[in-house]
């Protein structure tokens, strides 16, 4: 293929040169095609696809991270999966089976090791971010959810059936692991915040939530929302929300209410409840937008074909869209002057104006689910 | 020459997509060479130097933009050059000469705007981003400064001589400008925080600073700090220090203050003083790591041999390096396990460990200053 490249270009001269048309990987993203175990690389400048990338295996409730140069997708399957994919050469550069049922991942803050979490069986797997050789594994004889990076090349993640937090530090040469009990019954996911300080999990079996503060020397468990119970109204839980959802919005977290038509606002000086926001459904994602003023909601079966806007600072609902059945993932441009929609059931992503909110455009996909964006790369807990 | 590219597209089939090149650049950073009118391009990952371009004019002073998709790096020199330097090219794509001396710019929320501010003549020139054609001249009979972007395809820049602060709002057809008087005595510079909410203005003529809440429909110059005063101390100011430090670490802002040994800790819900800390000179930059829980300083001469870490909780010095002569500027990587630092009169740059203090490696470079990373493309005010 080069030899050929090179023949042509002799032939052409000057004119392959000014066909090619490079691109470099600050704007592109992966759409994850769940039906089809397929990936779509898009651009964000051009609104378009760049490339389908085939062979990912079970993309139920797949998640991505990226490496640091934002040329690689890590990309965490259902079926224990993990596939390195080359957004410049547009194929899958490695994959392995790692367990055989795995919930999502984490990437070191230097870009060296990649964490997967798995269901069956338990545990957690660390690679080398390189070659995916493995680097440490860490069964816990348990489901462990809420796996996170955080500052210090460490990872944080929590068991469902042991109610523990663990943080392991692979900063030095032996890995470091503390182990936490009595965080709560049936941890179901847990997210940080943005500047790594907060680890927040939350329960399926017990009312509130369980916060650390991992700036401190001796970070413990501290129970949150203790009012705050996923059994007070009796509507049935369609979908548990997601609590990487979470989102800072001035002083404030948003929180989608595990089974009511609520969200929350939590303060992020004393995680204390300031008020809540009635909304159309079950939250699934509160995202707020880069900028932190306005802050977007979708929702659970059988109310997923609606948006809301929240005004973070008033808490009222400012905008309701309906771009089509089954929304069921948001992701911002970087710095928040668009919003794109997966719309799984219209095959079809949205891109909207996040201030006007015309709709700007739509990119065919089959069955799409997680957007991801490669400014992610740059971020900690994504 | 679109014809015959689909000419060739038939002929070759496939083959011609396939020219298309992507290169990843989330890794990559610019570093400015004062004295040579030279930058070096470098990639974080192999801590070295991927190429030197020359050609950018008086580079004294300068600073640099990014393009969302990291491939374009904006040069804003003092000459009034207005550079476009291609990341994967390695060359220079377009360079503008469009002002007698300017200081600092800014690009748009969506990439497509290049603001630059003018000390002669006063004003701002905005560019479009893709072709360095003039979009909108706003003369202002004063010199600019303190020029930033803000959410909304906005920039917001402050008059030294008339003591006022424009917003320039480009969301829709017409450019709408907003002007505020009564700023305050000499504004020499400005930043927005990081979430595009708060644009505070440093005073050269009289004591304490403005803020305005661009959150607010109708935001009006809020005075701050009124009692810190540079006057306050008979120190000789021998540089004032970058606003563009000021860095959010927790719940506080962090501001080296003029002609004192001192940072200042202000609180970011009422922006009112917290506490000071004493430092080791007089601070240029205080700049926290991108997690917040430690903040660097560096100092003007005579003391810019010596760069200080401070503990964001405590408000203590932990950490004392002396990297040497004249530390200009420091860049943490993005999620900030390493920190790369100018030094001048080395002809140097070094790059630390942000948690064991280790150095781990230098770069040569000719009297280098700023040093840019790419990840700047996706955040607000950078």
């Amino acid at each position: 293929m080069k030899a050929f490249l090179s023949v042509l270009f002799v032939l052409m001269g000057g004119l392959v040169a000014a066909q090619e048309r490079v691109v470099a990987t600050g704007d592109l993203g992966v759409v994850v095609e769940r039906a089809t175990g397929s990936v779509l690389i898009v651009d964000q400048s051009e609104m378009g696809t760049v490339a389908r990338v085939e062979g990912f295996g079970d993309l139920s409730h797949a998640s991505v991270v990226f490496s640091p140069d934002q040329q690689f997708a890590y990309v965490f399957g259902r079926d224990g999966g993990l596939t390195k994919l080359d957004l410049v050469t547009q194929s899958i550069a490695n994959r392995i089976i790692q367990a055989g049922n795995s919930i999502g991942g984490a990437i070191s803050d230097d870009g060296a090791l990649i964490a997967v979490s798995n269901y069956e069986p338990g545990g957690v797997k660390i690679f080398d971010a390189e070659t995916l050789d493995l680097v440490a594994d860490l069964p816990t004889g348990s489901k462990t959810i809420g796996l996170v990076d955080a500052p210090g090349r460490k990872f944080v993640f929590s068991l469902w059936d042991a109610g523990e937090t663990w943080i392991a530090d692979l900063s030095g040469g032996e890995m470091l692991l503390q182990k936490f009990q009595n965080v709560g019954a049936n941890p179901y996911d847990a997210l940080i915040t943005a500047d790594g300080r907060r680890y927040i999990v939350g329960l399926f079996g017990e009312d509130g939530l369980t916060a650390f503060d991992l700036w401190d020397e001796t970070p413990q468990p501290k129970k949150i929302l203790a009012d705050y119970g996923k059994g007070q109204q009796d509507l049935p839980v369609y979908k548990m929300p997601h609590l990487e959802g979470w989102a800072l919005a001035g002083d404030r977290f948003v929180l989608p209410a595990v089974g009511h038509h609520q969200v929350l606002w939590v303060s992020s000086a004393n995680l204390e409840e300031l008020g809540r926001t009635d909304t159309h459904g079950q939250p699934i994602f509160a995202v707020a937008r880069p900028d932190g003023r306005h802050v977007w909601v979708n929702y659970a079966h059988p109310k997923n074909d609606t948006v809301e806007v929240i005004d973070s600072l008033t808490g009222e609902v400012i905008q309701t869209l309906t771009p089509g059945p089954a929304v069921l993932h948001m992701e911002f441009t970087p710095r928040g002057h668009q919003v794109w929609l997966s719309v799984r059931d219209a095959n079809r992503i949205d891109i909207y104006d996040t201030r006007t909110f015309e709709k700007l455009g739509e990119i065919p996909a089959d069955t799409p689910s997680g957007i991801f964006f490669t400014a992610r790369a740059h971020k900690t807990g994504l």
